[in-house]
């Protein structure tokens, strides 16, 4: 027990959507399904699911439309069930934060479309309602839909994006470094509430906000949520380097993972951070049963729900192209291929794996797995299997994982009997969480309590 | 019994803050007042006693900057706690929203800083998420510290407040009107999500905001979050009439009030709404106990905690003027007067009760109230003598009351437990839900449920 004590042990992260569906757009498909989901119950049952196998987080993502690039039409989605619903994240994340004691309550608010004082004020009142349990995965939007939504022709141009989402970084971990943790006193007979010299005003003025202050959210036990990121291309890399403390990857394969890994760890020290406060846990889908051959007839239960119009409809929305437009055999042409915007990152992804420079829109369904269960690798298996995939991953490709659901709550309830017990087994994974707060059970410290961020 | 049903009943609502006090700023120095204002447990304890007693809503304020115009600085507020921290509204109403089953929950979002698409799916999502109990209380910003953190220098003008508030309700009441009631079926086995033409998108195009849609939060139990609304002023006024549905007043006195109500049903009369689909209810203050003696000494306890910094600050703030640049007993200058933005509301009803057109700063403390527990009537005495001032006000002044809290939980526990059942003995309030919505308990119909609204 005591060499285990010492020994790195992984983080655990589910990866939820506020919606009808899981990640796996065909999972409301499935014959186990629950179906709840606009009630606090279908919540609360995978947060208690989450806790009791000692997860250190559960966060939903977030997309500000509903899909209807495929053949200019959302009637397909909707008919399907193709993420045709989506509701506000951090409400129902709250519902899970408010279900349990220990569990990192965490979820995606875009810097696009919102202001950050705004922000700032909801993560901040969530992280000390939560007790010190929140964590805000921090995206730029991408997508033409959205921006639709929200007063725009099209979403903005890649790096102007990240360059905005810079400064709005600046003013939200401003305002939260302006309440030191000991300012509030509240004592009644004295009728002192607060140190005065302890709440500074922010006086923010820069290229795309102003915001002065003083924040109206006093300092969380954790002195501020957890950030978040996925960032994958040039620029979006150098932004979760700058300010991510838990990475979100996608490794197609594990020899590039574990090249990702260690060039992004290189990446976070060469800005003067320090590689062990930033984790990395790549996505994956995780089917387990107690036989082999069980967990193989899950996985093809699972496959056989998927739709081709659930991989052409998400392909559409994450790429800004209306695959309606093409037969499913004809090669995009170069005006195409450079006409694509949104996710580059998936853009690349099907050419280096196709090895074509001019892929179909089947091509495009096979190599990014969008809407399939290929989309992140998939371990199926038993216990001991699934095990030696996550041991083997763990040990120079990531620090953990970011577990998504063939369907819930059976993904997570499958992987808190089978595998959770498996890993700690092996002590690759903690029993008892190391502090009631999630930046106490990652080992992570505050950027705002060593003073406010000073970036160019 | 049958004649009490028939009788016309009034509506409570509970007048809550995110924040360190009640509305009165000094209740934190009340002895018996809670102080775990930034725990779960603070607002579950109020939502408890509240459902207990079958109040219709309980509704949090909301201000977007802590005070800090008077003398120019946030020191003062922050040591003497006036209103110095501003917790996120929804997600505070969400704690009380789930650990309760009937009582309404609303809080107030502004239109002058969010987005259309943004609140609508915020309070789309709380209201789905509580089974249609939800209520949004619609403000514009008019405080100078407030567009300052937003990146403004100065709030927008009055009119234009509202001119972008209108079209602000027409695209969050076009998108909630964009999902029928029955458009979701989540047929696993003919793979039917939702009926294709049973959501449109809504191709909002106006003066301030475009919106396309589709929304991507289905309608809720009640149809839309109620709507609450405490436009004063001319304009502000024609606003409350055309969107209101549980309208917040504000009555120096009786007959102010009677002839207030009088004209404002005219007013959303002769708009072609049925005036009693618009529930008036005005702010009050209730300190109850068994004598009167009992009563008037928890008041005059109650009134010794206020300092004259309270009043202040938060004249300062409300009607964007330091009220530290003046001596207390010098009256305002015509130049000085007519400088004052904010609440215009509150300025002329200075100038209307004390009779002076240029009133001195100390003036304005004793003729707004502001600060301190004479802001709004405070009603004192045996629940008898209160239930008949309440009776009185409710035969032809309102619908109800907006109760505001000297201190929490104790103001609300003596009314639950003094004032309720006098009022249910008399058979002017309910002695239970009529509904689990809370549209249902105020007897509102749903105007998306009418259709898509059509305004000019």
């Amino acid at each position: 027990m005591s060499t285990q004590a010492n020994r790195r042990q992984m983080c655990l992260v589910a990866f939820l959507q506020a919606q009808n569906c899981s990640n796996y757009p065909a999972s409301w498909r499935h014959p186990e399904a629950a179906s709840d989901f606009m009630s606090p119950a279908y919540y609360q049952r995978i947060a208690r699911v989450l806790e009791d196998a000692r997860f250190h987080l559960a966060f939903f993502d977030d997309r500000l439309a509903i899909p209807d690039m495929y053949h200019h039409d959302h009637a397909i989605t909707v008919k399907h069930g193709i993420r045709s619903v989506k509701l506000d994240p951090v409400l129902v994340a709250q519902v899970m934060g408010l279900a349990t004691t220990h569990l990192g309550i965490g979820c995606t608010y875009s810097t696009t479309y919102y202001e950050p004082f705004h922000v700032a004020r909801v993560f901040a009142t969530l992280d000390l309602l939560l007790s010190g349990r929140a964590a805000w995965n921090v995206v730029t939007s991408l997508n033409d839909s959205e921006a639709m939504n929200f007063g725009q022709s099209s979403h903005l141009g890649h790096d102007e994006r990240y360059d905005r989402a810079d400064e709005f970084m600046q003013v939200v971990l401003g305002h939260w470094a302006t309440w030191a943790d000991d300012a509030i006193v509240m004592d009644r007979t004295s009728g002192l509430f607060a140190h005065p010299d302890k709440v500074r005003a922010l006086h923010h003025e820069g290229r795309f906000f102003k915001s002065k202050g003083p924040f109206t959210v006093p300092r969380s036990q954790q002195g501020q949520p957890i950030l978040m990121q996925a960032g994958q291309s040039g620029r979006g890399r150098e932004f979760a380097a700058r300010w991510g403390e838990l990475v979100f990857a996608l490794y197609p394969t594990l020899e590039i993972g574990r090249k990702t890994y260690r060039d992004f760890k290189a990446q976070v020290a060469s800005i003067g951070r320090n590689p062990d406060d930033v984790k990395v846990a790549p996505a994956i889908y995780v089917v387990a049963a107690p036989s082999q051959a069980m967990a193989e007839d899950k996985m093809a239960l699972i496959d056989s729900l998927a739709l081709p119009e659930d991989s052409f409809a998400l392909l559409s929305e994450v790429l800004n192209f209306d695959f309606g437009a093409k037969p499913v055999d004809q090669p995009f042409t170069d005006a195409e291929m450079s006409s694509i915007s949104g996710l580059q990152a998936m853009r690349d992804k099907v050419v280096t794996l196709s090895g074509k420079r001019n892929p179909t829109p089947a091509d495009f369904v096979k190599f990014s797995g969008r809407g399939t269960v290929r989309e992140c690798p998939a371990f199926v298996g038993t216990p001991q299997r699934i095990a030696d995939q996550l041991e083997e991953w763990f040990a120079d490709a990531c620090d953990g994982f970011v577990v998504a659901a063939t369907h819930v709550p059976g993904a997570y309830e499958d992987f808190a009997r089978l595998v959770v017990p498996e890993l700690q087994r092996r002590g690759l994974f903690h029993r008892e969480y190391a502090s009631p707060t999630l930046r106490g059970s990652l080992g992570i410290g505050s950027m705002v309590r060593a003073g406010p961020p000073a970036f160019p």
